[in-house]
């Protein structure tokens, strides 16, 4: 594993590709054969404003999700036992003017302190085999996908995810099987990212699962462990990366990427790993962060899948880690 | 490494495709990503009769490899000593015309028993960076690139080869860090291909070098162990493969795939191993068989090379094998 590591680092480097204008599908298809972050600048010209949002969606209740103030959604945190757990966010309904109000409002929502993120990851844009979504009268202004990319796999987006929130949220590290198509239209998203060689020096680690819970309307969220039944088909346990990726993580050459509004970028490429942070549209970094994105099944044939899985399965093995690290040891 | 393998096959199958037409840029960018055969039937007109060759030719000396009847080059042959070597050709210079007539009359060339075979594998016909070649007459023929190949790299081709020889010679087992298009001009090529993940069921060991050499004009054909100097760069042992593979190698799933005249395929993508037979153009595959291929440089970024490179660490090392395998163990 570590050959594979430093011979991946010596080969890529560190480098970041800027392509000034959308690639072509042929120039695409390249860059998802090498897999490797690729910038594209001014790929975008959508402008949302809070008016024109609030009143395309009017009363139309949306999906968001809910944590407590500086916590994270889908995140391991440590529960009131002490114990670490895999905390997956309260979902809760709401308009778009009252997302919005919150994300104005730094310290949460109506007098609970929680933070909001819409984040529903499930294509809440567009999904195929669902004609309609909460977003349907958002969808004049997204194209069901990016031309590029389609004519380079061959086929069309698995989904296409429509994410608000503002810079209190944080997505924690994680990968996933798909090729990510990137756009951001406000504010600005800032990635840690980690290609898929590197996977095995994040600690993964099995945490019982929790959700944030709220036992009253109006009460603050509370951190509930999930029981799984044991006769059902879920899971008690999520593997999940410990390695804190905001320090150095030893052996590890991460990324560091910024989106800004109007860019697009496939820095999310198949089961490269990213840590994402946010900064809004407003003065100092409030206010709002809007972003789309178009995920791309990956395709399956060939030895691409085949590898990813022997990473995954070396990183939840975590025989690798354990002679080297102890914690997210620092490093220069 | 079995999980790997057995995954691999699960993916892919023994499937291989048949396109009628040549690719576009595009589908072959997407064929080199998946790095699976597929063959393309009619994509060449090009015929050679052998007054042609003769004629084009003149008295041009050619390179030509030489081995005894019966016997490869470049492959595990046992010597007078009982100790197996890696054998390298012979090879001398000789005129179009009585390559042919060697090639024509089975039981070798006038009197002495050999086998003639062309396969110069050094870009005989085009190499970047050389303007003259044996071959320049018959360049007119031959197109410098594929360029729909040359348009999915982006770069043209560090090779193009010409082979010619008949049904008495054999390519025995390897694999190249080369994406091969194959094109068969006269008679056909016989392939059998396994992928790069089985490379290690194939039995690699270290063989001492060997030369076929003549004594003197017209001798018989001498197997010469190479003395490499202590101080020289040379490798003294070159790894080999020692299975095989027209019979059944335990764990692998070989594709077989046969080339004929006005056919071309990309059955030899990167690392693919490859063991190859011919037949003539001729009644009961006596007669001609003439190839070109176009060797690509393959693309360096990304993770591709680094799992092909750790797949041949771990094929060389044999330590995979050791426990599985006595010899070519035959299963049904
Ligand atoms: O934008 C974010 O917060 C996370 C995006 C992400 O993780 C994804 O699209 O996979
Ligand atoms: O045609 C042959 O005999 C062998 C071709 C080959 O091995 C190659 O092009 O790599």
């Amino acid at each position: 594993m570590e050959e594979v590591l430093r011979e991946y680092q010596e080969l890529n480097g560190s480098h970041i590709e800027f392509i000034p204008n959308a690639p072509t599908a042929l120039e695409f298809s390249r860059i998802v054969h090498i897999s490797r972050p690729v910038h594209f600048a001014g790929a975008s010209t959508l402008k949302w404003s809070d008016t024109y949002l609030v009143e395309m969606m009017g009363s139309t209740p949306i999906n968001v999700a809910i944590t407590p103030d500086g916590f994270l959604a889908d995140a391991l945190v440590e529960g009131p036992d002490g114990q670490i757990y895999f905390v997956e966010p309260r979902t809760e309904s709401m308009t778009m003017d009252s997302l919005l109000h919150s994300l104005h409002s730094p310290t949460g929502e109506s007098g609970t302190t929680a933070i909001c993120y819409l984040q529903s990851q499930n294509g809440n844009l567009y999904t195929p085999h669902r004609a309609r979504s909460e977003f349907n009268s958002l969808r004049g202004d997204v194209p069901k996908d990016v031309p590029w990319a389609t004519e380079a796999f061959g086929y069309s987006p698995d989904a296409v995810n429509l994410w608000i929130g503002n810079r209190q949220s944080t997505t924690s590290i994680h990968c996933d099987p798909y090729e990510n198509i990137y756009a951001v239209v406000r504010g600005a998203k800032h990635f840690i990212l980690f290609p898929p060689t590197e996977g095995y020096l994040l600690q993964e680690r099995n945490y019982p699962r929790a959700v944030y819970t709220r036992p009253h309307p109006g009460a603050p969220l509370e951190l509930t462990p999930i029981e799984v039944d044991e006769n059902s088909n879920e899971a008690s346990m999520v593997s999940w990366a410990s390695a804190d990726p905001t320090k150095p993580i030893r052996g590890t050459m991460p990324l560091r990427v910024t989106i800004r509004a109007g860019e697009t970028s496939t820095c999310l490429l198949v089961c490269w790993w990213h840590h994402v942070t946010q900064s809004g549209d407003g003065p100092g970094g409030c206010g709002i962060v809007i972003a789309i994105n178009w995920w791309y099944d990956m395709e399956m044939r060939g030895d691409k899948w085949v590898w990813l899985n022997a990473l995954r399965r070396v990183s939840q093995r975590g025989d690798w880690n354990a002679p080297h690290l102890s914690g997210t040891d620092t490093v220069v």
